[in-house]
């Protein structure tokens, strides 16, 4: 136990201690079960599991050891530096342990348990941050279910066990919804990088974590699941820097009026008029999504490609229909299809059937095969004035998809891309075997032509951005 | 061979005719080919794989059989009625066959070869309707894939072999993005009841078709992808009638001005301006959507439900956040969440734990198991004045999602519905399962909250329009 005082540490740059909830050297569990199906219980198994390398105390007075894990009465028992406590004790005890916390040096602590300002007890919830403020701890929650970090290996929730790793940081408001998600990054092969359950955000809040994010080096992109803000300016602030480095995307529901009534039941914060986040939002550069698939969508294309160098978009196609439904889906969202210059053209007339069309889609005909699409891709890339690639196949029956997707692969390459493309391979299990081969080799592929013009949005839409600045 | 002369054929009433196209008795496929992989033989080997019961009879004068089945040198050496003619010759040997047909007496021709108004030889498909009509046939195509019939286990395509049955006629008139869609309709569990590849719409067209499935009992809905209509006059009042009895969706592409180019590019149809398809269509009642997953997300739905009996709607969820973003949805797309009546509220009270809501959306927590799932169902479902539910459901990490679909399973019942629901389980693998299981067992259930509102949309929408009548 070092001896600094409660003073001294409260004086500390504060936003320093976030890294403590990201990479612990210790981690105190209080309130830690030996019964399966407990919170105190299932978070010290994920630790376990997830692989986390560094120290792991569970604090139960009545067990001598948890999963293995030497048991402690307190944490002032514990007798070596603790970087970072979760709190799982009942709630009239939290206050209590949240004390002994601060008195043992802890840097950062999770209060798992639910019952302050998310049911009117906001009082309560106050005392929990001057406490913890006096120490000069950080203090995420209460009314969360944790922390995940795929760099340190730190599954600290009581939610699923395993977790895919990946780029984006994932910040939710929504307990459910968390850890349905949690679950659904995995089954849809989205990574993160970070998920933390925010809960009634009393301390640390989202403007915290995206400063953090902006400057953690495993985290590409920050999503956030939004119900409320406490502070409006501050977030915006914030979220104007970050957004210029690290591309944010919100979920931001209670956007009807009877969707924030639900919001303030729910968590017991104030949805806000939506209007004015719409206008917040766009102005700090954040992009707001309508539904949970857009965010996905989204955070895909933006994870596995580069910003483009310039607005000329080229479509390519197999299929005349999925070609149409994407360029409506493309003038929807104001993306303008290049006007093909007469020497690239020229270059497609040399690759291109006949009876195809080298107008933009690029219309190859249900006849293209994986090396016709290597052919014209490598038209594409090598030109310096087509800046964004989206890549469309409609399963046949005589062409494989894979092998398409393969030729993809190979004339792409599976290194930092040049510019981005994104694809769809539209159909049944072929087309699902290929775009889930794509999937693994780093590519934003979709089951739908609407879907992956929705995620290239995403970065015309940065790189306009970035072109106003 | 019959002797009913052309005139007399050509003047019964020709909707009779469409019958042939999809419970023909004797199909003749003309230019059948012993060689895997050209479509004369991919059609006689998906006729042969789905079973189809009646006569098949290949037209190949070099061959001696085909798959199994007696060739014969040309159709009229065939000596029994043929109902339906499927033509694969070359393009400049169709109109010789098709006079060929006529004389023989076939009631209904598919051509599937393609370079006629397409590749703007629109004098040389004009000639075709003039041969078919003299002889009082119709004709799908040309430049099709094909027919597909479920009740008659007629798989006269060349796309996939496998085709899941079911309730919806699927109407396509791109080539490419209908066979992907064919495979697309099994992996997703969609199933139809026929499929037709539309082609050119030199006879047969979008509102013929309608009108037969309107009468065709296997059909409970009818989806059409569509560039473009010749007669948008007649199709409009087709709808208008089908559309009041059976639900009609339509994505209906080349809504930008490019995506216009590109249709006329593809079909050499005109796209029409948009806004007047956009009028016609509401005007007929009839439901266009903006992408594929949403045609497909109001077909599961309006399949698998009958329609509410009043504008009623209540949202059952276990996660707040998802229960904010539906009720975003619906506002968004204008359907009230009922308030519900005391009584109502006193009959939940005794149900729901004290730390749920019983405002609308029903919150029950993140500890709602099958069993809490069950009871609320069973008081909404017993309320003659809730017409229409969505259940939602965040996998959690102590609660088996597949036992909450079991629950909602046997509270509905797997027999005709007393009133609407849509489902969403949110989550991994365990989500997964669950609404796939859902799927099985009939019911319209989705990955997303927001998708499984949009769903119910359709039926809210249809309800609506039929009480303006």
């Amino acid at each position: 136990m070092t001896t600094i005082s409660p003073t001294r540490r409260a004086a500390e740059k504060r936003t320093d201690t976030l890294e403590a909830f990201f990479r612990p050297r210790s981690i105190a569990i209080i309130g830690a079960s030996r019964t399966p199906g407990k919170i105190g219980h299932e978070i010290v198994r994920n630790l376990k599991l997830s692989g986390f390398r560094d120290e792991i105390f569970p604090v139960n007075p009545k067990a001598k050891s948890v999963l293995g894990y030497k048991s402690y009465e307190k944490i002032g028992s514990i007798g070596r530096p603790v970087d970072l406590a979760v709190i799982v004790v009942p709630a009239e005890r939290v206050e209590q342990v949240l004390q002994e916390c601060g008195e043992t040096d802890v840097k950062a602590v999770i209060i798992i348990t639910s019952g302050f300002g998310e049911v009117g007890k906001t009082d309560l919830e106050k005392r929990l941050v001057e406490v913890s403020r006096s120490y000069g701890m950080r203090l995420v929650g209460p009314n969360t279910f944790g922390i995940f970090c795929a760099i340190s290996r730190m599954n600290c929730t009581f939610g699923p066990n395993y977790i895919l790793s990946g780029k984006t940081a994932f910040i939710t408001q929504s307990g459910a919804l968390g850890l349905a998600l949690m679950s659904w990054t995995t089954e849809e092969k989205y990574g993160v990088s970070a998920i933390v359950s925010i809960g009634n955000k009393a301390d640390v809040d989202d403007a915290d974590l995206i400063e953090y994010f902006e400057g953690d080096e495993s985290t590409k992109s920050i999503l956030i699941y939004m119900e409320g803000l406490k502070d409006g300016r501050k977030f915006y602030n914030s979220s104007k820097i970050v957004a210029a480095k690290k591309p944010i995307v919100v979920i931001k529901s209670g956007r009807s009026k009877r969707g924030a009534m639900a919001v303030s039941s729910h968590t017991g914060s104030i949805a806000g008029q939506d209007r004015i986040f719409d206008v917040a939002f766009n102005e700090a550069g954040v992009l707001r999504a309508d539904t949970m698939t857009q965010a996905f969508d989204w955070i895909q294309s933006i994870n596995e490609n580069p910003l483009p160098n310039g607005p000329n978009l080229v479509i390519v196609t197999n299929g005349g229909g999925i070609g149409v439904l994407a360029t409506d889906k493309c003038e929807e969202l104001h993306m303008d299809l290049m006007e093909l210059p007469d020497d690239l053209k020229e270059k497609l007339r040399g690759v291109v059937p006949s009876f195809g069309s080298i107008r933009n889609p690029i219309d190859l005909t249900a006849n293209a095969d994986d090396e016709l699409y290597r052919k014209v891709l490598q038209v594409l890339f090598e030109r310096d004035d087509v800046n964004a690639i989206i890549a469309l196949f409609c399963q046949t029956a005589n062409i494989d998809a894979t092998l398409v997707a393969e030729s993809i692969i190979k004339s792409v390459g599976t290194g930092e891309k040049k510019k981005p493309i994104t694809i769809a391979f539209v159909g049944g299990q072929m087309a699902k075997v290929a775009y889930e081969r794509m999937l693994d080799k780093r590519f934003a592929a979709y089951p739908t032509a609407e879907r992956s013009v929705d995620g290239m949005y995403a970065l015309i839409s940065r790189y306009k951005r970035s072109q106003m600045r």
